[in-house]
This record gives C-alpha cells, sequence and structure tokens, in this order.
C-alpha cells in the first residue's frame, strides 16, 4: 500500500515534533531533575528516540520506498520511550509525542 | 545577551523548516530536474545547509551556550545555499527558507 | 541472542566506514560523473544509507537494545545501496562498503 | 590556505573517533556514574560535542569550502568539552579524542 504524500508530510512533522520533545525535555527536564529522570536505561531511550526520529523524517523527505522499513524501526523505540516516560512519571509531553509518532509511523509501515 | 526562550524556540523551528525544505527540494527537485540542479557545488550545498540546519537546532534544544557558534555557522551556510538557489533559478522556497533561517540564525549569534 | 561488547564496536565500525564512503562517494564520485550516478533512485539511496549507518552506529554506542532493530533496517538499505551501485558501475568501493556492512549489521539483527 | 585531501580525511577521522568517544563514554561511564558526571552542564557539552563532531566530519566528506566553519565550531566546542571532562574526572579518553579533533579541526579552520 502506497503513502500519499500528505500522509508523508504528516508523519515527517509527528517525527520532527517527537525528535524536538525527546532532545529538549532530556535536556531542560531529566538533566536537571536527576535520579530516575537520568536513569541510564531511560536516558538512553529519550536520546535513541530522538535520533531515530530524525532518521524516520530524513527517510521520508527524501521519498526513499525504504521509509517503510524506518518507519518500523521509529514506531517501535517510540513505543518502548513512551512507556518508559510513563514509568518514570511527569513526562506526559513527552509520552504523548512518542504515541502519536508511534501511530503515524505504524501507519507509514504496513 | 541572551537569547529567550520563545526566541530559541522559534529559532529552532526556521532550523527545522529550512532542514525539511532544503532535503525535500533536493530530493524531489534538484535531482528529477538534473541540469544545473545538480551541479556539484550547488547539490552539496543543499545537502550541507539541510545538516548543519539540524545540530543547529539540536544546540537550541539542548540550551548549550555554544550554540551562537553553531548558529553563527548556519547563518553563513543558509546564505551560501540561498545565493545558490538563487542563482540556479526555480527554487523560490528554498530561497526564502535559507533567507528566514539565516536571519533568525544571525540573531541568535550576536 | 546477546552481541559482545567487541562484536558491537566491529560492526559500529563497519557503519560509519560505510557512512564515510557512501557520502563521499556521492559528493566526490556521483555528482561530478552525473548522468546514471545522480538519477534520482540511486542518488537518494546513496543519501539515506550514509544516513541510516549513521543512526546505526548510534544505537550501538548508547548500548540500547533496540540496536537490533535499527541494525536490520541498516542491512536492508545497505543491501540495497549496493544493488544500486553494482548497476551503475564503477562504484566497487561503495559496493563493498555497503555489503561487509550489511553482513555486520544482519549478525546485530538475529 | 587549502587543506590537502590527506589532511581532510585525517581530520574527519579525527571527528568521527571524538564522537564516538563522547557519545560512547556519556552513554555508558557517565549515566552509570550519575553525580557529577550527569550535571547537566558536562552532560548536554558531551551531547553537543558528539553532535558536532559528526557535522565537521559530514562537511569534509561533502568537500564543501565551508567545512572551515564547522571545523571552527567544532573546535570551539571539543575545546570546552575536554574542559569539563577534565574537571569532572576520570574521563581521560574523552579528554584526548576532543583536544585531538580540537586541535586537527583548528588547523583546518586557519
Amino acid at each position: 500500500m502506497h503513502s500519499t504524500p500528505s500522509e508523508m508530510r504528516a508523519c515527517t512533522e509527528a517525527c520532527l515534533s517527537c525528535y524536538r520533545t525527546c532532545l529538549g525535555m532530556a535536556s531542560d527536564h531529566c538533566l536537571p531533575a536527576g535520579g530516575k529522570h537520568v536513569e541510564p536505561q531511560h536516558f538512553r531511550l529519550m536520546l535513541g528516540c530522538a535520533e531515530i526520529c530524525r532518521t524516520s523524517a530524513h527517510f521520508l523527505l527524501l521519498g526513499l520506498p525504504e521509509h517503510r522499513s524506518t518507519c518500523r524501526t521509529c514506531a517501535e523505540v517510540c513505543q518502548a520511550c513512551a512507556a518508559s516516560c510513563a514509568t518514570v512519571g511527569g513526562m506526559d509531553e513527552c509520552v504523548a509525542a512518542c504515541r502519536h509518532c508511534a501511530e503515524m509511523c505504524r501507519q507509514m509501515a504496513t
């Protein structure tokens, strides 16, 4: 099934928005908060999620058919990051951005 | 002089918007058009501009004081890319995105 | 099955080496050569391959278990890029780098 | 003054090596160690240094004349990161990688 240009644009937007939220909250929320916010597994996921969101957007912008594969991986990482943020608590904005991005990417990947 | 959070957010938005425009037009406009659109110096600038815009946004999101330096470099590359796009012609959207990003980044850098 | 630290380091090295080769050859070989070297599908794959190789290395360096998923995607894109380079011709160095990276990433992904 | 291809390759190698060291140590050394290793300013610098090193290598690989500007910024961030790592202590490998990269980049920037 092929994605339409407008679906791809909406997914690109969701990826870059999730990138901004993950990296921004990692830096200005998690680092100052400390404690479980900088627990290695959680913080690594925040950084990995920011990275794959950016790359998923990159493939969508290039218009490569392989964006299905990067979107599938992105959905998986976003879901893991949303779960980690929900466990840590006080990170609702990041949970929402990750879930929205995961949902958009899953639709691209099918 | 310190930038306010809202100025930094506006600059981040301009950088990511310029990234999207440069990479998107390089792929779906310049490559199919061929000719002077894929002339090495022009196309390298498009790719370099996309890269530094992304990195400039990264530093703004991290909230590092060194964002002044990445913004200064970003402004310089955006200006060169805008000039190259204006010379090639038919790339008004990219010229506008690069000029806006250069202007926003210059304000951060001072 | 868990990867050892030395396997992960070797795969990181293969990813960054493939990134260097793809981006370097795209810029200093394909752009000056023109013709089928800048055919949209081929050139997009070169750029996408450079991007996912960099991200695959990023996940390995972060030590995230999700590196299996980024490595799987990376192997897929590298294989497609190797095939495209072999068809274009005169790109043996890039074919070799992509095949080696694909092989290393596949081992990480299983 | 123009850089030779072999000087550019050596600088690219230094940038990617510094990227690997900064991101790898941020994840597998600083996060588990905690305390001053995850103090916001220090950790942000580690992440910013990894990012600009990668981008500096990107410009060198593209062969853009603007690599002088990205190298200048990279040298500045590497120097700040080396100083931060030296203050935190127990990060000799990162101090060395940052200082070497800063030195190589400064030569490119002149």
